[in-house]
């Protein structure tokens, strides 16, 4: 009784002191993060100077070589290149669109459109064909090939304001962008509109990719503003026969090579243990990728140079991962599990952040995370609290660590504050003047502090 | 034993079915506030079509008369003015200021400032003088008078970035704008320049109230933007014998008649049981007030729109007050807590936003609150949770509500999410764009809720 009475006391004892060493490296994380951060000049670079950088363009290119040079130059033990075959679809000259009421003489009304990523494009005579509004996939099926054969199919759901979570919005209103213009298609529609998959009403629309499926024909695809997707659908009720006239030049091309970009900090005890930390280096061509997903790369180099820079000699090697083509292919992450697997690593842990470079809430977790690991996360939850952190109950990683996660490696989202992201995602307002620094800086610190914990201690 | 159990079971059944209500209710709130708010476009209307709205000024007289229309408009039991006298402080003609260097024939550097609230002005041929930079008002004591007579005074110790909670960083610093300029005086200084309190670097100067003492000569005072006050940082390790050129034509005038706005859905049960939510009508003259305190303002009409339009009928009187002069003088709160006492009210609870149109993160309490009803407020932690509320462990309440604290009323405090307020206080750019929807909405949402709470538990 004694001797275990000792053992409790001096675990305890122990316990206390981890924690109090943890909590003073972690507010050191912090104050290296707020006070001499490089996450936000670095993403100034990346969005301003290099900007939007869809897979293939020569603004990847450029990206991958300024993110190698930045990693380089902040000291890490190793970085280096992961060459990876991407899609190189281009968008072309800037789409149009207009909406032409049945009267005689009537204006055209101009409307905002973009084609979605991987669409077909009309070619420059463009389409021109009566609407059919509908709200779901379900509502297409009913209205069948007699309603639609021949005209556009306009998706006009909005994502859902009541939901708290605007990702649980954007996953709810999504079928209408990625299968919409294949289901339109097995009904003879010759086009598709996607109203925006947006939380605001405004004038930009929102790309983003689509998929079409094998066997059906590829008819072109839209995004319209919600502004202008609420006009369309007025004049609709105003003007059944109105005709919608749309433009588009984009293609796909051949495949073109590229790379994942990866710096390392080698562990010092178990350095075949890897936690890695990333973000996706591609991003939409209409914008400069600031938060989507920018601040996931900055955020992702900033912690290794954190930690680098206290002198903090991890145990376990710590990875910042730039993944390419997140957009419109996963080739980067597919990759990099493949080279994982490949060369027999253990990825103990993959955190992402690819949701923006807001105030951080806190860390999903994959769905296949065992439950006393979770628990285990869950129990820094005091360590963290301090600093915002104090959502660790939602479910999910990330798309480029999603391959990982089949390879039995813990994935972990960071989660920022949701509700300006839908804002910009994909749109040219996805600039670097809508990331605040503080916000951005405090998203590093969180990571870092994360990383740290996991390699203090290990995913039991 | 049985009947304590069957009691027990009881008091169990009965607190389910109270949080499933609850939660329903709350649900609703939400979905009221999400899906058909009209905090936005209320703010955008004093935003941009009255714009800032200092006491005294016509702006001020016209949001007076509007939010008052408003709340009739919505059908609230009753809407009243009550008078109150207000300081009347003007800026004049836009202040000038340059850094004029010791060499001969060297250009003058201008420089964006502005004069603090309250302060007196230079008059139109300004002043000249050399610039003594310090950090802190004990800097400026062992100085003393022989270094500082006859001199411009800079104080320029900038907000704290390591603090995670910009306001106390704000509290941190801001004893050089209040206290500064009567302490700078002391010492013979002839005006003061004042770092911006900012969490940010820009060109914005930040203005504010300054407090001169009795008794000692009241000199001008301004706020120099931060990248400028770095400036003139670096001017002056160049360039000692520099001299810094201030204009400004600022004066205090009489004291002019104003009112606090009140909206009022009185109780079914306790009507003299007051809960009031508010939030402060003037605002700084350089800007549109939208985050301060425009957005209070809304959201404490939208919480009695929404219960109102839910049909719900409070059991205790509920309250929408729009404070006037929060900004300099504290004229209409401290007037409101007057009136509570003189007609014998009983307010049992006071919530305030005044900390911007931001994300929700939660509710602090005033230093006055007992023990036992800070625990039971923090009760509602699960049912606030799912909205992202997480934090009620703070201590605070806000300025206008303070004087109620006094007479024993709960104070609380609506917390949002602090990282950008201090970008835009108190500046040009506290303009209605800087708000997003949701953010201002998910604020109304959970005042509401709070309201509701407190409505139905009371608050013993």
């Amino acid at each position: 009784m004694k001797h275990t009475l000792l053992f409790v006391f001096l675990l305890i004892g122990f316990c206390s002191a981890a924690q109090s060493n943890d909590e003073v490296t972690i507010r050191k994380i912090y104050d290296e993060a707020l006070a001499n951060g490089q996450a936000y000049s670095n993403l100034e670079y990346l969005s301003t100077k290099i900007g939007g950088r869809l897979s293939g363009s020569p603004e990847a290119a450029k990206a991958v070589e300024w993110t190698k040079k930045v990693m380089e130059g902040y000291g890490f033990d190793s970085v280096w290149l992961q060459p990876v075959m991407v899609p190189h679809w281009v968008r072309g000259a800037k789409e149009v669109a207009n909406i032409r009421n049945s009267a005689p003489k009537s204006k055209p009304l101009n409307v905002n459109v973009c084609a979605l990523g991987g669409s077909v494009g009309t070619g420059p005579n463009g389409i021109l064909a009566s609407v059919v509004e509908v709200k779901t996939l379900d509502e297409l099926a009913k209205l069948g090939e007699s309603a639609i054969k021949g005209k556009i199919v306009f998706f006009n759901r909005p994502m859902d304001p009541k939901l708290i979570h605007t990702f649980m919005a954007y996953g709810g209103a999504g079928d209408q962008r990625r299968a919409g213009p294949s289901e339109a298609a097995k009904y003879g529609a010759i086009g598709v509109v996607v109203r925006s998959l947006a939380s605001n009403v405004d004038d930009y629309p929102h790309t983003g990719s689509t998929s079409y499926k094998e066997g059906i024909a590829k008819i072109p695809a839209f995004a319209i503003a919600t502004r202008h997707a609420d006009w369309l659908s007025k004049a609709l009720t105003d003007d059944k026969d109105l005709k919608l006239y749309l433009q588009s030049q984009c293609q796909m091309l051949e495949d073109v090579p590229s790379f994942n970009v990866v710096g390392q900090l080698k562990g010092t005890e178990f350095p075949k243990e890897i936690i890695d930390v990333g973000g996706h280096l591609d991003s939409w061509d209409l914008a400069q990728g600031a938060h989507d997903d920018g601040a996931g790369c900055v955020q992702s180099i900033e912690v290794l140079r954190i930690l680098k820079s206290m002198g903090y000699k991890p145990k376990r090697t710590l990875r910042a991962v730039m993944f390419m083509n997140e957009e419109n292919g996963l080739r980067g992450g597919t990759k990099y599990a493949e080279l994982a697997k490949a060369n027999n690593e253990n990825h103990i842990a993959a955190i992402e952040s690819d949701a923006g470079g807001f105030t951080p809430r806190g860390f999903s977790m994959g769905g296949k995370t065992k439950p006393m690991v979770r628990t285990f996360i869950q129990s820094w939850k005091p360590l963290l609290e301090p600093y915002g952190l104090s959502d660790f109950s939602r479910t999910g990683g990330g798309a480029d660590i999603g391959p990982l996660e089949a390879l039995g490696t813990v994935v972990i989202g960071f989660m920022p504050d949701s509700q300006r992201y839908f804002d910009y995602h994909h749109t040219p307002i996805d600039t670097f003047d809508k990331v605040s620094k503080r916000e951005l800086e405090l998203g590093a610190g969180a990571m870092t502090a994360l990383v740290y914990l996991i390699d203090q201690y290990g995913l039991r």
